[in-house]
């Protein structure tokens, strides 16, 4: 085997099995290798960003790795913001870029960066290959390094010479991964100051997994602990008969307000809460030092540690029963409730909604909590720009289930190219566009900063209508069949008919 | 004034005229500032990568930075491969980038990454401010710095209570740029060099001007020197009777071929030619170490040297008399040379043509020779998809000239966001892609890599074509008006109508 090829064979072996690809002429090898080493399907982006955007989104519902190929640096850069969100998901992903041959790039060529720099800014692990005898090896370290920690991923910077060279026939035993762990002071902890006073666990990561949802219903149940989750969620397991968090509040105050109803705030899965952004007077912790105490952090057994915790709390083995209902249908123009209500009234059992939909989704948490059972995922690192392509991933590792991707028009813009993939690869991904035509959350934003009167420049920072994005157009241009609708009705009938058909499909629901 | 109108005043100072920019809430203090302290013309885009693309196209015409200001490190990494580019072609840009209050980014918020690391890999300056005292003082000097080195760029972060806090009234005076030379030693050997055999000057970067050209031409005519331009040049003066340098081929062997001919090299505002990929075999440097000698690097006075060199050889105040015509006019199936000869007959007199066009314009170059006098722009640093920022950059640079974006469609695929704002702007850029559907290039390259038959999935690799993109939709979704071609007639009468027009138009010319 070439070096190429090793690579495609040792990530065979440590059970890869989709490549997110946007390759160039430092890749060929790679390229080439895709078709001798049979069993990695090969799928093309139109641009990095899809594609690592897709890594994130496969990784989250496969529970794997996806491999990605990327040119030089360039490629590399323009895939960072969805590694960076995929960092802050801990989604584990095996990137892999290719770089001149070791000889050339001292001459400083004109695609040289230095990929090793950039990688690390969102990578746990880096490796720069240094030949072709030890292309194996380094992939097999890299697959592992990447699912460590609880996902902090790995990229392989693999010279083009070191592909094309003779690396042996040998590739390296899959290893078992670390079985993760959980410590038995923080469960006796947690479980000291939960008796002692009024506690919520706020659940993140690991912790919104069905099994860890219905661990934490016990707890909630029998020792009378309210669940929080995240405001943003990697993954979580949703709908019917599960445990139902509230969901933290994005807005400050109304973050800070919930939690301080409580004494403790136990951590399972996730970090301290911490301010999406630093406000003047306002806090940078959401939970004050004595307040909070961790269960298990990311990369630990979280469902271990939540098992550990009902059973040292004894908490029975039921939980209370929930009730609530399905919003209602709402009718008339299309607001952002009136999105999340249709969304949440028809999305089919088994569904996965990949929800950026921003503002306009606020109301989808609560409003699904009695959908059909169903996977909810979010942007994690608020680096926009993140659902076309994160719904592509979804939508392979998956292909019997249909993804919703929730959509909010400002971050769409950036990930159009995502469209083309699920095009070409049919994919069952249905676009539901938020189109209010601005950026709406720039508006809250600035009236925050206490601009009350924003200027002409200011209002045109926030404004996407002038000209309006043509969202049919947009997805038809990329291969997606599309519909505009502007009114609830009018969604309903239109997402219904999207359900029905096997492929992709977009709808602009153009907003009042 | 806040921070925030100190950077904008002191921006406005140092002749900083326009802001791309695509802010979020960390820039909500930058944004309302652009407001009360009147002068500077905010530009939003749909996405960075086209804002840094447009900056570079700016500032290859205008000749100074244009500031961006783009959205915490998420920001900074998507607008990264074009500030890559403009770092090869030296256009200085003044980055500004928010970050989170220095009080808040400790707690490692979701939206927390490197940023200056992130700068450091594509910009030779990189100043974090610390306090809203030093914004003017850091403003100055980072826009100073950018300008250095014959155009370095340079990177301010500016955290969100710096921008917010009191800054003072007083902004730095605006120094002079120190004046550029050149050396008078390098002038005598390259002369030496000249008497001594067969010689070619080689001209890149400020040797592309209209008055090194023309000092070039009166080396060539009294010296008997060839002259070779690079092989993507940032900005060169051409058509009518400007001296027409040949232009360095891409392709490797050809490069070699020529430029072996002669026994020296003169480097005239550029480095040694450098070999795009290291293949197998093949040469990194293009030029023998003893053939290549440095008349002057970028950031010298070339128009200075090329005087002096002129003056050197004695060489007369004339040119030699240059004979050619405009190629044809092409009937039937488009194919790039088509494509090329319809743009070089049709472009006006003052016309920039943004040349993305790749294997597509293979042609352009040399059949744009005779071409009504106009500036030539090609994608400088190999990172695909700058062409539609970059034209959008030099429409708003020069907005009494026709803008032509000679585009691939796979590289014009990454960046389609940019024509909402040429839409949003009304700006005079004819965008002409060239539809072949297929990453043209990789095709080569394969071939190159000796993969004489590719398999299927290297095959899907490079195809485009299922589905194709539908350039009309994906240009009138984003508001720029369109219309297809697939014969050359088509398109000669399709880029006539649209040259008639002030506006954006798109036309998809559809090859054979």
């Amino acid at each position: 085997m070439n070096g190429a090829e090793a690579l495609i064979a040792t990530a065979l072996n440590e059970g890869i099995e989709v490549c997110f690809a946007n390759p160039g002429t430092t890749e060929m090898p790679m390229v080439a290798a895709l078709d001798s080493v049979p069993g990695m399907r090969g799928v093309l982006f139109l641009h990095e960003n899809a594609a690592t955007g897709a890594a994130d989104g496969y990784a989250r519902m496969a529970g794997k790795p996806a491999m990605t190929m990327l040119h030089l640096g360039p490629g590399m850069m323009n895939g960072l913001a969805n590694l960076h969100n995929a960092r802050r998901a801990r989604s584990p992903v095996f990137n892999v870029i290719g770089e001149h041959a070791s000889w050339h790039v001292r001459s400083d060529p004109l695609l040289n960066t230095d990929i090793e720099t950039v990688a690390r800014t969102v990578h746990g692990y880096v490796k720069e290959n240094l030949g072709a005898s030890t292309v194996a090896m380094d992939t097999a370290q890299t697959i592992a390094e990447a699912m460590a920690q609880g996902g902090r991923s790995g990229t392989l910077i693999l010279p083009h010479d070191a592909q094309l060279d003779d690396a042996g026939d040998t590739i390296p035993v899959r290893r078992a991964l670390e079985p993760a762990s959980f410590s038995s002071g923080h469960v006796i902890e947690a479980a000291r100051r939960i008796r002692a006073g009024k506690s919520a666990l706020f659940l993140g990561g690991d912790g919104l997994s069905e099994d860890a949802l219905m661990l934490a219903g016990r707890i909630a149940a029998g020792a009378g602990v309210a669940l929080i989750c995240e405001t943003f969620v990697a993954r979580m397991e949703k709908g019917a008969d599960l445990p139902a968090p509230i969901k933290l509040p994005y807005r400050l105050e109304d973050a800070v307000a919930l939690l301080e109803q409580f004494e403790t705030v136990v951590i399972a899965g996730t970090s301290r809460p911490v301010a999406f952004f630093g406000y003047p007077g306002g806090a940078s912790h959401l939970t004050k030092e004595d307040q909070a105490v961790t269960l298990a952090v990311p990369g630990d057994d979280v469902t271990g540690a939540l098992a550990a915790l009902a059973d040292e709390l004894s908490a029975p083995d039921a939980r209370a029963p929930r009730s609530g209902s399905l919003p209602d249908m709402p009718a008339g123009p299309i607001d952002g409730a009136a999105m999340s209500a249709v969304i949440a009234n028809l999305q089919p059992e088994g569904a996965i909604v990949m929800d950026e939909g921003l503002t306009s989704a606020a109301a989808y948490h609560a409003f699904s909590d009695n959908s059909p059972r169903f996977t909810h995922m979010q942007l994690t690192g608020g680096a926009i720009g993140e659902g076309p392509g994160a719904a592509t991933g979804a939508a392979i590792a998956c292909p019997d289930r249909k993804v919703i991707n929730f959509q909010a028009d400002g971050s769409g813009a950036y990930s159009v190219q995502a469209l083309w993939t699920q095009a070409r690869q049919n994919l069952d991904v249905v676009t539901v566009v938020a189109a209010n035509r601005r950026y709406n959350i720039l508006g809250f934003e600035l009236e925050r900063a206490g601009i009350q009167n924003p200027g002409p420049t200011a209002l045109s920072m926030i404004d996407l209508g002038s000209p309006h994005l043509d969202w049919v157009k947009i997805g038809e241009g990329f291969g997606v069949q599309g519909v505009s609708v502007d009114t609830a009705e009018g969604l309903a009938q239109a997402l219904a008919d999207a359900l029905e058909v096997k492929g992709p499909r977009l709808i602009e629901a153009v907003m009042a």
